[in-house]
């Protein structure tokens, strides 16, 4: 959340939502449009189960280019069946001939209830408002973050005007939450837009770096609902190109800088969360084992209940290491909460509650003793709210 | 939970509890013993953060014949360094010399919090007591189920006696629970007794057989707490060989039910658990691949809170079916809850709510389409009441 002033609008980005009752008043209804056609990159759902808007843009992605993203909150059109698939189809049909733009220029991409159909009529009936309504004010863009929100309890929208010997280029990102952190299937969306320009391709490697280390540390096993979908379109209106590596490095920098910031809101909003953690593992194989091992700690219900609980269950987090599948000597184990060491040589060296422990963001820390593999993974606390919420809602 | 006069005790076994200052009143120290040397055989947990018990019971259990096991409830001895073994080998020591036995005759467990030194003197103090208490009555081996409980709110206790042409076996089995069901660490120790006769190896091999279609169909990834221990002892007392194949086919069906019945028992006492489901996999690759998805399934947070809530969340089991990592063609995707079809050619059938979706036990269904693998797994619903629990729990 940024006050509305400092927001920085890429150029020849326009927005535009609206309530089209999907859910009773708020928005849920949202169009973004690039003034000249824009290069164009996606990461996906890895979920064998996708969503109609998943399976629909991952094929209008390959193209490269395109001028816009439609999108809707409060519905899925997720296990709709080859019905939502023509669903979707429609609403893109309606929409790109609104924009006057070809029907594979236009993305989709959907948040809410699985197993229902989409309100094709109702959608379609917006499209010549929302075009008539485009807009490049800091206030749209913070509107449209709220047109896609769900059980988010605030609006996610983070952005950075980046100057280079050559001038300047913005990056501008909007997201809604993954409900809970790392459920292994709440949905995240992230629409990204920057008038720096880029082939597809190099916007692409970008991309999955970003989200690599970003949203990929705060979901589980990558993203993984129905829906997920990270877009980023480049318009090249700054006229700043990436495709030259110092710039490409800058722009990656900031590229990782918004991804983070959103991801960070993402877990802060978790549903029900009072707390968030980090598991920072150092000292294993390699990267890829040490992600393994703070994934296994930070997905642990015990270690999660134990950060609400503000308990010094400092057990439990040695024990989702070895619970994690990778080999290491227990008694070489290392484990900081905040700092300060609390298991050393396979022993719990300290039972007693510590004041740091009751912070709103702990740290964990993990040295397993095998090599120089680090990762760190961030996750919220597991609350009774986060029980009810999920047992009542619809998704 | 049986009558007490149901309660069938195998020839030659004896048991006695006491509380030895663990617990502030209630049972935490149990021995039991075999008249005459045991066969023995175990299965532990596969997390690489072992409990000294464990590390020790381990290389006994290799003997291949022991007479008895000591055990404790409310201390873990986990996480206590080389000082938590040496205070498992004194143990050891004292019970083992107090009942005339090698030391390495003696198997031993512990259950509880994490990381904090066993009171050894208070332990051994209760030696002579314990052997001199000893009895193979019904009542004695009750009070030893209750002795193993920590977060358990009834003890887990099941008995067959088995007619044979050549007369007749009985197996007992006693278990403490995993508190909730898949958290991947939570405590269970299983302890069976047999008057059949068996080799090491035999005993092995239908352990291994029983703990897989019982015990690890309720925990994820096999057993992966700290503490995680199956011990069978078969003392021969019947005269019973299960090294004859038709009675070993015999001992083996029993066996499988005991351990079921119990599983069933851990699955029923998760801790705030309200509802218990079972996940049925069909037309997967391979059992495997079954498993798998089954467990995704099965360890789902919002499928377990959903389940708690009693709403028509199937896009969830859907959701989570697609999260398991196993490939299938989401359009082939079939699932019934309580039989009803709800989920057919990748589409939604019903969101209304469904009465059996309030039933204390509900079962799933899932149909994939990819070959004849099949897998069944058992877990219980999230509750706020889980969260409470552990969020106090010191272990």
């Amino acid at each position: 959340m940024l006050r509305k002033n400092s927001i920085v609008v890429p150029r020849g980005f326009l927005t535009a939502s609206c309530n089209c009752g999907i859910k009773r008043k708020k928005l849920d209804l949202v169009l973004f449009f690039s003034e000249v056609p824009a290069s164009c990159a996606g990461v996906f759902t890895t979920n064998r189960v996708k969503a109609a808007p998943v399976i629909l843009s991952q094929k209008i992605v390959r193209r490269g280019f395109v001028r816009g993203i439609v999108a809707n909150s409060g519905n899925a059109n997720a296990l709709t069946g080859k019905e939502g698939i023509e669903d979707a189809k429609k609403i893109i049909r309606f929409f790109s001939h609104a924009l006057g733009i070809r029907e594979d220029e236009l993305l989709i991409a959907s948040t809410g209830v699985i197993g229902i159909r989409l309100p094709v009529k109702k959608i379609i009936s917006k499209a010549e408002f929302l075009v008539k309504s485009l807009s490049s004010d800091a206030e749209s863009f913070v509107n449209s973050a709220m047109a896609i929100m769900t059980t988010d309890s605030f609006y996610k929208l983070r952005s950075e005007k980046v100057k280079t010997k050559n001038g300047d280029f913005s990056i501008l990102g909007i997201a809604k939450g993954a409900g809970m952190i790392c459920p292994q299937m709440a949905t995240m969306l992230c629409f990204i837009f920057t008038d720096a320009d880029a082939s597809p391709s190099t916007l692409k490697k970008v991309l999955r770096d970003a989200v690599e280390n970003s949203f990929n540390r705060i979901t589980v096993d990558g993203d993984r609902s129905t829906n997920d979908t990270v877009f980023i379109l480049s318009n090249g209106k700054s006229g700043i190109s990436i495709d030259d590596p110092k710039i490409r490095e800058i722009f990656s920098k900031s590229l990782k800088n918004i991804c983070m910031g959103l991801a960070e809101d993402i877990v802060r909003d978790g549903e029900g969360a009072t707390k968030i953690f980090s598991v920072h593992v150092i000292g294993a194989k390699n990267n890829e084992m040490a992600k393994k091992i703070a994934y296994s700690v930070a997905n642990s219900l015990l270690v999660k209940t134990a950060v609400y609980g503000g308990e010094p269950n400092y057990g439990r987090i040695a024990a989702s290491v070895g619970a994690s599948g990778v080999r290491f000597d227990q008694f070489r184990l290392k484990i900081w909460v905040n700092d300060k060491l609390v298991v050393s040589e396979g022993k719990m060296l300290s039972l007693k509650r510590d004041k740091s422990f009751l912070r709103k963001k702990i740290d964990f820390k993990i040295e397993v003793g095998n090599g120089k593999g680090e990762a760190v993974v961030f996750s919220s606390d597991l609350t009774p709210e986060y029980v009810r919420l999920n047992a009542g809602y619809m998704s």
